[in-house]
């Protein structure tokens, strides 16, 4: 297959492109590198260092003989993205183009329309070049668990059956976003389904949860030169790797608020099998298909205890603090959430969370004085309330 | 009340803005002058032609003796907006300041990318400033009912309770929109509430049905030089509108398709009245407050029949010719909204809409050569498929 992966470089993109790549696909690629220039902007870094994008391109390809076609490119400048679908017209196209961070979405009117116009135009701009030059081409596009928020009712993926006055329709399940990051990807699902429903395009809708982790279960990840990058500040990190590398530099792990927060959970390489599997497995012309990716459902303060405990195995001491939330959120709530389509294709979760952990921690251990160095960016600084 | 009002300049701005100033309040606004243009883009003009901006502030404070603070502005300069706000806090903030127009939006990806910046960016800059400047102002934005789309089930005022597996929850009804101009106000629906939730913003959100007619109920309309525009061609021309203004100019009334379709119509004095109701009953703080304005709904084919006899009426000798549908929509739907919260608050329709389209080509009838020299305008030029 001819796969397109819009942000190739970021934490996703690169493991998923390799994945792909040994496994026969024909890998094409572009990013615009906001990742690399906005955690830096924030004042931290990748914690396991990583190289530039065409370094790590040619290292794969020494190693593996294989190529990665990749380099520097923003989905917005739409005469670019349709150059290069009509000169490698993909089978497929990989959305992981996105500003996936909910604080920074928070931080100011400017941040806030930026990761508007990354997010939904970029998604636009892939929805009308599918439409001039590839209109059969599967568009596997990552929104997020957070879209549905935390509703009080069971989550179903994606669509539903709606009883209402005694008529039924069906309907997308309405979505409570959490974040103007989330609502970005709101506005993607609504813009993505009415492509499917009115163009005809065929679109997967992975509403994924929090991933975590340093590995993906590939032979090359022996070589330290081909790293994924690893973000652990309050903007970039999310909660387990946050976690993981508070518990390695010796800073206390953080849990917001009560920590009785729920969310849906999945490693890494869970992530990139699923995205595989999506892949090999295309929904029909005209069909939009949501599937709610993640392993599991934890809470937060579980989590962190896991943490701790992994930890104290590998010798750490790691302590616990609980600090004000900086987000508007519920901390104590009913959750229930389908996931079912992707165990139907084939999936077979990492359920050992404890495991994962360890391997994390033994995976960031080495790059402790890095996180160190950056570990002033952990704290949240970014408020809902803007107090 | 001190009330900004964005998109002045418009149908819905100008008349809304003499009608308050009229009615005691101080009034503020701005236009980026995006419709003028963009309709002389699309080869039409206003049938009824209308005096600049600054020409009609001084025309109605010369018939009046009272000021309108009205000039260029484009929301989406958050500086500017700033600076508005903080000389001239606002007790309400009337957001008319969106492109309207679903044809327009569906053209290619920059049309369509173009109306999610002004329509999305423009309401996330007021949102912004309101939090900094005035946070206990009210907006009042306007929607569509359009953001609903033809589900098949009843439509009720914005959310409802939402029976799910045993559970319930107070949820915003899905949204189904027909467009990208749609989805646009779907995004804002989404943005608004979610400020009204987290930061305690108050909002009414008006799901507008088709606005239609030339008059508003004040002693002004008799000054010619005071009038709203009135547009016809397909892009910018809402239905009612563009019938008469077929009528009028001797061409075939066209509606699209077979014409079964239903939607919810009222007269331009109505949105005006209702407009006003929703400024004098504020929601409270935090609440996000959804209302269906509209007169009654209407099968699109039985207006164009009763355009054609208030023409005949009129010594006039409409024809009605079914088009080709240029949009993908059902034509023969299931359509019930619920539009109770504009009564409760005292609005008195204007149910005879026989009498509103007599007065309608009345109007527009000393017009007939501006309408007939733009005529090949109202023909569809732009088609959902892109076929």
């Amino acid at each position: 297959m001819r796969i397109f992966i819009a942000g190739i470089d970021g934490y996703l993109g690169w493991p998923l492109a390799m994945h792909l790549a040994l496994h026969g696909h024909e890998v094409h690629g572009i990013d615009n590198m906001s990742r690399r220039s906005l955690v830096k902007e924030v004042g931290s870094h990748s914690a396991i260092p990583i190289k530039e994008l065409h370094s790590r391109v040619a290292i794969f390809k020494r190693e593996t003989g294989m190529e990665i076609h990749a380099g520097y490119g923003d989905l917005r400048s739409h005469d670019s993205l349709l150059y290069y679908f009509k000169s490698f017209p993909p089978d497929a196209i990989v959305h992981l183009g996105e500003m996936p961070s909910a604080p920074y979405s928070m931080i100011d009117e400017k941040r806030c329309r930026e990761t508007h116009d990354n997010n939904v135009g970029g998604t636009l701009s892939i929805l009308w070049a599918i439409r001039e030059v590839c209109p059969d081409a599967h568009l596997l596009k990552l929104g997020t668990m957070g879209e549905y928020g935390v509703p009080g009712v069971s989550i179903p993926e994606g669509d539903f059956e709606m009883q209402h006055r005694g008529r039924t329709a069906r309907m997308q399940f309405p979505r409570q976003p959490g974040s103007f990051y989330h609502c970005t990807k709101v506005h993607d699902t609504c813009n993505v389904e009415f492509c499917c429903r009115i163009w005809g395009l065929r679109a997967t809708d992975i509403m994924q949860g929090v991933v975590y982790g340093t590995r993906i279960s590939t032979s090359y990840q022996d070589h330290a030169e081909l790293a994924t990058r690893f973000d652990f500040d309050s903007i970039f990190g999310t909660v387990i790797n946050r976690f993981c590398a508070q518990a390695v530099a010796g800073v206390p792990i953080t849990p917001y608020g009560k920590g009785g927060q729920h969310r849906g959970f999945l490693p890494l390489k869970d992530s990139i099998q699923c995205l595989t599997l999506a892949l090999v497995n295309p929904p029909e012309p005209g069909q939009y298909r949501v599937f709610n990716q993640m392993e599991d459902t934890y809470n937060i303060l579980d989590l962190a205890e896991m943490v701790k405990e992994a930890g104290e195995t590998l010798g750490l001491r790691p302590t616990i603090q609980l600090v004000e939330n900086p987000r508007i959120e519920a901390e104590d709530h009913y959750y229930d959430v389908d996931h079912q389509k992707l165990l139907d294709l084939g999936y077979v979760p990492t359920s050992d969370m404890r495991r994962e952990i360890s391997e994390m921690l033994t995976d960031l251990l080495p790059w402790k004085e890095r996180i160190l160095k950056m570990s002033r960016s952990i704290a949240p600084v970014v408020t809902w309330s803007g107090r």
